[in-house]
């Protein structure tokens, strides 16, 4: 095995690497990462969950919770590896039967986030995963509707994360985790 | 081990059963065929990830595309199991650079989907996945996206299809596999 090549942090700068920073999108001002290339590289794909999986699976984890779009490219995978259950949660209207409702602020307007009432047992102990952290505003509105039903929030992962949230930071009291930080 | 238990129909039977059937959702006439309880058993979850990925384990596929957002939900594992890259397939103004756009009709309504132009190299072959076939026509829009390109569609995935679906059946020359059939 050759070190330089496979070792950890050299795996963090190949997928960190891989973002493309697209300067105003969606709006004035907001320097996007985008994760997409990541995708069409089966390696840092492959890497990326690996590294989530692997610092999650002797965790006491019941549920991951993966927020609409492109938290379920990866929360769904996590779940499967530590042999959780994965708990979409969707904009509004996307569910049939009851759900619970939380609206939020985005750095660019407001959305809503749902989920089913029959996603989490009370005392359940769940991961929240998205693909990108900036404010935290979608995280809180998915970490209330957790709350709600019971559960508890574990933590939050993210792959790419605000400066502030790279590494570990609490967010409402409870740790987010960033695996990359964004770029700029 | 107990064949009964744990026998391919068996594991078949399992998904089908639960898969929640909703009257006039998302409009009148439509017998929506949910599949997010499918998602909140760990046991079933994996199941249905497995049968895909036994399939297409053996077959030449470099990318597994999939349509926003409850087919995110399981191309990417497939994606990952057997080495290929994930494609997203969006909607509108989700993406950052140029774009291949391709609209279409709903059974309840108009949509349209949108691919990277980077994420299809010429002459690479694709599987396309969805969690649900009623008519075809985003998957016939999905195949549109990847021809355009320059790929080559293997095959149609879905977890539930109509009953003409069931199996493997021909939509625009291309095969589409169901795992289950529709409940109604």
């Amino acid at each position: 095995m050759i070190e330089e090549e496979n070792g950890e942090d050299s795996r963090l700068a190949a997928i960190s690497a891989a973002i493309r920073v697209v300067p105003h999108f969606p709006k004035p001002g907001i320097m996007f990462n985008d994760i997409t290339p990541i995708l069409l590289r089966p390696k840092l794909f492959k890497d990326a969950v690996e590294f989530f999986v692997d610092r999650y699976r002797d965790v006491e984890i019941s549920a991951v919770a993966g927020i609409e779009a492109r938290g379920f490219i990866f929360g769904p995978s996590i779940a499967l590896a530590i042999g959780a259950k994965f708990i979409p949660l969707q904009k509004p209207k996307k569910f049939t039967g009851e759900v619970f409702s939380e609206a939020y602020e985005l750095e660019y307007g407001n959305d809503c986030l749902e989920m089913q009432i029959e996603a989490v047992q009370p005392g359940e102990r769940v991961l929240i995963f998205d693909d990108l952290v900036a404010t935290g505003g979608t995280l809180c509105a998915a970490m209330k509707l957790i709350e709600q039903a019971g559960g508890e929030v574990v933590e939050c992962a993210c792959l790419v994360g605000s400066p502030k949230f790279k590494g570990r930071y609490p967010l409402n009291g409870k740790p987010v985790y960033a695996l990359v930080e964004c770029r700029r």
